[in-house]
């Protein structure tokens, strides 16, 4: 028999994912949210804020390899890397897998967010501590307009545009980016669910393109603990086309970077497979603009 | 204030999906099972089998296009086409769309799935009485065993491995597949997911091998109201590779068909976008037979 | 296998009580709220108001039987009686089984839960139609305000007091009860949880003497389908006392009167077995006035 | 926002009590059982075994003090007392506060839970240390068939008749119990739901009648934490009635023993006040045999 206790993630009103506890390990209210890690039966530890999965350390790979490697093999040189959010440091820990990155700045808001995860997430702040890596305890949002630094990539592994985060998808933050680019840069957001925030996907793009980027790509993929289990990223880029990389240099640099979902192969086809009404809509809003 | 009526499936004892319930409009048993359709917020109608969501009208698409034009098109001329299971009638109603398809066996072991999908889900049940369509009402596990007819394509749209639906995912069943395929046939069977279901999907790919198919290639894709929200198709046949596919040939003959998710990118790229870890572990199994 | 259909009802954001569901009966929304009624496994059919159980087949004899038989054995005369609420019928049902009762005027608020009740709960609603009722749709609160008439009894038989309900547990409305009533009147009144709600019995208690009435006592007893399960009435009488009552009449009357809970033993002993925690909190507020 | 961390107990497949979890504070599992103690929003510390709530910091003193001073107050010498099972502590910490209470034989079969609950739960565990109290950790089965002592009240704070607790249920052990209760000796046990489990209740009381007692009768009560929220204890005497006392021996003798639930007047009463359909089961059992 096994303790019937549960937690919930209500993804709307309507619909909701429950897994069954088997520890809760961390519970603390943080200036900016409530920060939980349990442990699961079938995914692990798990991080959650404000009673919504963040990550967990049975299908963090999709994301984490997702939103990390598609950036860093579509451009040819990423020296300089900015990460804004993700404090439990699984977007860090792939991207100092790339030896080309010489710097990453890590902007997360929420310091307790990083002390936890270093305790209870090893699997993911493994590489806080890399002498690449530059945390930075300050607002994304701020940081991007007040910077004067220039980077190769910057992700966004932002959390839901809820609260703190929604400046985090709106035109202003979108333009402070484009500025943070050296002239061939690209970045790469976490753009929420395919299925569920279309309209949301829809204004990322139109204030991507409003903001100068010259080629702009949603990808989705599966990810089990979101909402949906559907879920997207959108890379915007000034110069380089994720289509006109050569596989053949990924799989060469994929013989020291192990990955689970990812590979030379993922990497053209996640853009391809993405739903025909995905790519419409995008493909719309950028011609019209 | 909205009624607080839930329908909750558990995927297994640790996690579970709930969906608000605005109406029950089904609840019958069977011989063979629990039949219920509900109206839901979000998803608009769903079918419900043993507690199980089979399909719901705002993710069918996905799962119905998938399952039917990926070996559509990999087969150049399908003009015989199997059917197994699918009780609700979305397959089949993709599956006429195709000008080439002249006739359309569909085997369904519950009359009464197909009575209610008629009267309450007439969006994926469409099809049903189209003058190519045969609804044999039978076990599909038997039907392969003892018909002598040849297919072209067939396309296994079967429930999870449990009860009735076990043989079919026993290499019994494979074999008398293989059977019925003409010499250039494929098939395509509903394989579960990447992330819950790995040991299954392994054990669907050996017997595929060792009941003679010579391509055997699983893909997967995000299903939101299936467990994990991640699933899997796979794809067995004796001649035509999916990949070598001409996409100019998809693109035209779409100007016919309306997909929502499908088209002639993601025809091959959801093989490719399948995950590292999915793609080596069926290569592994092929490869050692 | 059982379909996994629940209704939940919160106590408060912190509890709730679920029951699964056999068959949703009706559902509808009216003028004033959101009634259901479902046919649960445990409890019979369940007549649900705004997502909150209001009666069950299965322990309705519980409330019915208290909320009338105190109130009308206390009274050695009742022949005028007012029943503020209670669109169930079950306390209508319970108050002509007394040969002393001519008349009831049955006062509620919303048409839609008697229409409701007469369909799906005749065990409940079977005296609608007896010829001392007098049905009249209207909110008890006006009522009370405006009739001329006088009763012997009067039962409120009341909801939560959220909404439209609320008046009917303000001062107002006692003091209006109290002109209702003839000389030697008394009334029974619903007054929810004595685990949750003790600082609403307290306020009952002092609007009641403030109102004028001489004798308040509250009684408890368990109610398995309401919140917390633990639930009072507060009888407040211009005269009568309930513990003066001969047992000697109340067992012969009972001879012609079915029961299941109530009996002339238990006539008293609600009162004394209730906690002694809510008569020292009733007794202070009565003395301190 | 309050952390969305929930237990859940399922009374049975069609009915569940859910609580707000606010921390795990202990969870193990014994040789017995698996022992939790959670602190709840509304309920305080609650312990639980087996996904069974034991008892709440919230309403405990309902049990508690019913479980224990109808017997002591009915037997007007209470030296000797026997407690089986209670490992939190509840049932011996009344006992204690009798000051013709000379000893506590407190028969617990779980280690575990009293460790957990001295630690967890000091309100309840508080008296455990009492020298008046004797701990044996035993099987209270066995410790009744074996032992040579006899005693004036015999207290059984028995789980639910499931797994080890079931022989507690059971005429073997109730014939044990009459063996070793003095002549004028009498005993109380926790004899489960007057809604849901009659056939249970019945039994108890014919195997009381058919192990020697004279005087059998239940007594019901509100429990909130407890299945349908309405809750028994059957007292069994060899001699004393409950219902013989003076109330004024109570009243006098509570001004120092200090209550919040029980009182004088509640001692006869909570009998009295039982539900007529449980007194004429039991009456008709007795007289039947």
């Amino acid at each position: 028999m096994k303790f019937n206790l549960w937690f919930t993630e209500y993804h709307n009103e309507n619909i909701s994912l429950s897994m069954r506890v088997k520890e809760v390990l961390y519970l603390e209210k943080s200036k900016y949210q409530e920060i939980a890690i349990i442990e699961t039966y079938d995914f692990g530890r798990v991080l959650i804020l404000d009673n919504t999965f963040q990550t967990t350390e049975r299908d963090e790979f999709i994301y984490h390899e997702l939103i990390s490697h598609i950036p860093l093999f579509t451009h040819p040189n990423p020296k300089d890397v900015l990460v804004i959010g993700g404090g439990d440091g699984g977007t860090v820990r792939e991207v100092v897998k790339h030896k080309k990155v010489e710097r990453v700045d890590f902007v997360e808001l929420d310091e307790k967010v990083i002390e936890a995860c270093r305790k209870y997430l090893p699997n993911l702040s493994c590489e806080m501590d890399n002498e690449k890596v530059n945390i930075i305890i300050a607002d994304g949002i701020k940081y991007v307009a007040e910077t004067d630094k220039k980077y190769d990539v910057i992700i966004v592994d932002c959390p839901d545009p809820v609260g703190p985060a929604k400046g985090l998808f709106e035109k202003e933050f979108y333009k402070n980016v484009y500025k943070c680019l050296k002239d061939d840069g690209l970045m790469v957001q976490q753009s929420e669910s395919p299925l569920y925030d279309l309209k949301l996907i829809e204004n990322i793009c139109k204030y991507l393109k409003e903001s100068g980027f010259k080629i702009i790509m949603p990808y989705s993929y599966p990810m089990p603990s979101y909402p949906s289990g559907f879920w997207s990223f959108t890379l915007a880029s000034k110069k380089y086309n994720p289509l006109d990389v050569d596989e053949n240099k990924i799989r060469e640099a994929l013989k020291e970077i192990k990955t689970k979902y990812y590979d030379e192969e993922v990497h053209k086809a996640i853009f391809l497979s993405t739903p025909k009404y995905l790519k419409e809509l995008v493909r719309n809003i950028t011609k019209s603009l």
